[in-house]
């Protein structure tokens, strides 16, 4: 496996394109974006779990319902979310670049992202629909910026791997936790590849990677209504279309976890006025689920989340969002260190604070990649969850935005 | 019901003092305080559900077995918890007070907030028991002022209140979360009463009132090691002892219930770093437990809270909050309004957005007491919850602490 350029037009048979369409005020800023493939493509996608969604969920829920799609379509500016109007724009969105595309409307995939609870005008998709469709091409990065809310930098990775002897090709673009004026925030990871696999073992591959992944990613607890993470597979690389489980499968949901891992951390790393990057790796755990109980709580925990902003080697902070995670752990076994690229530092010990060096710690805090390494030494499970520092930036983006 | 003064002393048979031992460096700061009955007192308490506690927790759960004690002694500067020597620290400081006071040491509640895994020394404590005794007097703001960490604002209150034609009277003190360096955020609530009731149905009480008082406070979301909340009531009003359910019962649980929603909305509104109280009440929910969680979930989101901070009428984060909150709630039927003491305004209607004055929303949420007012018009349920808004400040005091 290898990492290559070209994002979302990576695979075979992909192309892409962002343009402004006058969603957005600030006509320098994209806000519409389209992925499209040659061939009709197998596709799985998982959504939010808030029982508040925008509009374009429900509609894109009703046309994956076959297992098919051919055309993703993202506008960013407007969540399409908590307003009288949002199924018809979102439906008449399909039913535009369908007949731009000579596709069925069932093939589209629709999804919003921007403010909730305002009236989304279907005029600047409409006519944007036309230039999107002509701007067509090898442009993953205009796609991606075209999806972007308050983002500060573009999300996007490919890479190459091997199924029964041919090459394939997966990438993915997404845009993280960032808030639009005045109410949203959301995670949207759209991705593609020319590997042949079914639409069942599409889905399946996508479900249990996500439990991994995005599932164990969290910027500030909140979770969004529009979040969404799709999946096309053309089959353009020819290999066998995988069907089942076996070496092929396990390949190809390789491949998949790699894109997700590297888009889980650029969100986090771009969360919301955040300055680190935090990675919270749980081992020694009994359960499965108590490590990822454990690891969720570690990076969730905003008094945790503060100290590493402020890089200071808070380990009891650490203990502390352990101890009320929930999980059934052993405290007096617990092992911590912190990890960068300026080394590594035990700071407890069967759950109590050992000596170390505060100059160490501090030299070690002050990266932007933050591991918090934790042994529960009671088992041989393992997990990792995502995170990031909470900053005064943070408090400025979501509480002074209309001021 | 009348609201008195005296904090904890306000009970006939109590006093109490705090004086500086020397555990916190600052001499202007106290950081040992007693309260103490004339009378041995029936006594209640609940504790932190965190699975790490501090060593006070165990020495304090053994001693009130029989239901009974006289004494309540709390230091600050250090939580006494994840370090070595902490059980024989908390023994220790019980059987000094208990020499000192001429009572049996199970008759000792002993508590301790502040930095979480580092060891305490007894000398300071041990040392300061004498002079601490001698102090003994009317002075529940000393003692008030002895358990605050970061807290900016001394927590006290009493009431008077009438059982079986008696005066009793209720009085309570607490510190709020405030983060000692480095570790650190804890909620200590004393209350005393001069009500004679059975140890039983002092537990029946605490329990059931703060399952709508304290466990609906949200600060940060972290849930602190060494979390207590003890009452002791001495019998000196000379009422006939409450043995069951009834009238009497209830005019205690009335009392009780207004000395902690006065302290919860004491230690939201000095939640660290916070500039306003925020109230949810839910209403019209299916069940209680359906209210408590919607409640619950708003104040503790930080969108939201950061929100309000801005003074920014984001009624999608609460929402939002509302929709990911896990309770089974029909958004289609949610009105959401913000109310302060300039006004009142509606936002939300059947879960959509309605017109409404942003000057108007901006002058009520500059308020320093905003509630958020949520009718889920599905039943006749309700309940309320506490918490502040996300501030610099907050990040400030949890992440530059060390720096």
């Amino acid at each position: 496996m290898e990492i290559i350029s070209g994002g979302v037009c990576a695979a075979k048979g992909f192309s892409a394109a962002g343009v402004h369409c006058g969603i957005r005020k600030n006509r320098s800023k994209k806000d519409l974006s389209l992925i499209y493939s040659e061939k009709r493509a197998a596709a799985a996608a998982v959504y939010t779990t808030n029982l508040i969604k925008g509009a374009t969920i429900a509609v894109t829920k009703s046309h994956l319902k076959d297992g098919y799609a051919q055309a993703i379509i993202c506008n960013s500016g407007n969540a399409n979310t908590c307003n009288a109007n949002g199924g018809q724009v979102a439906r008449e969105t399909c039913e535009h670049l369908s007949k731009a595309l000579g596709i069925p409307v069932e093939d589209v995939v629709v999804s919003s992202t921007g403010v909730i609870g305002l009236p989304l005008d279907i005029t600047p998709i409409k006519n944007g629909i036309s230039p999107l469709v002509a701007a067509l091409g090898d442009h993953s990065r205009d796609a991606a910026e075209g999806i972007m809310t308050t983002d500060t930098k573009v999300k996007e990775i490919a890479v190459r791997f091997t199924v029964g002897g041919k090459e394939c090709r997966i990438g993915g673009i997404a845009k993280g936790s960032g808030m639009i004026h005045p109410n949203m925030a959301t995670m949207l990871v759209f991705i593609t590849t020319d590997c042949a696999i079914s639409p069942a073992m599409l889905q399946k591959a996508l479900k249990s990677d996500i439990a991994d992944t995005f599932n164990m990613l969290s910027i500030d607890g909140d979770t969004s209504t529009n979040d969404m993470v799709t999946v096309l597979a053309n089959g353009m690389a020819e290999n066998p279309e995988i069907m089942e489980d076996g070496e092929d499968f396990a390949a190809f949901m390789q491949a998949l976890n790699t894109v997700n891992i590297y888009l889980c951390r650029a969100i986090a790393a771009d969360g919301e006025g955040a300055t680190k990057l935090l990675e919270c790796k749980v081992s020694g755990a009994a359960t499965k689920e108590i490590a990822k109980t454990v690891a969720k709580s570690v990076v969730c925990s905003s008094l945790t989340k503060a100290a590493m902003f402020g890089a200071d080697a808070n380990w009891g902070r650490v203990l502390c969002a352990i101890g009320y995670s929930g999980a059934p752990v052993d405290i007096d076994k617990i092992d911590v260190w912190f990890r960068s690229a300026k080394g590594e530092i035990a700071v407890c010990h069967n759950g109590a604070g050992v000596d170390f060096s505060e100059e160490k710690a501090k030299e070690i805090l002050l990266e932007d990649e933050i591991e918090i390494v934790v042994n529960l030494n009671s088992g041989s499970a393992a997990s990792t969850a995502w995170g990031c520092d909470l900053t005064y930036d943070y408090v400025r983006i979501n509480g002074d935005y209309r001021t």
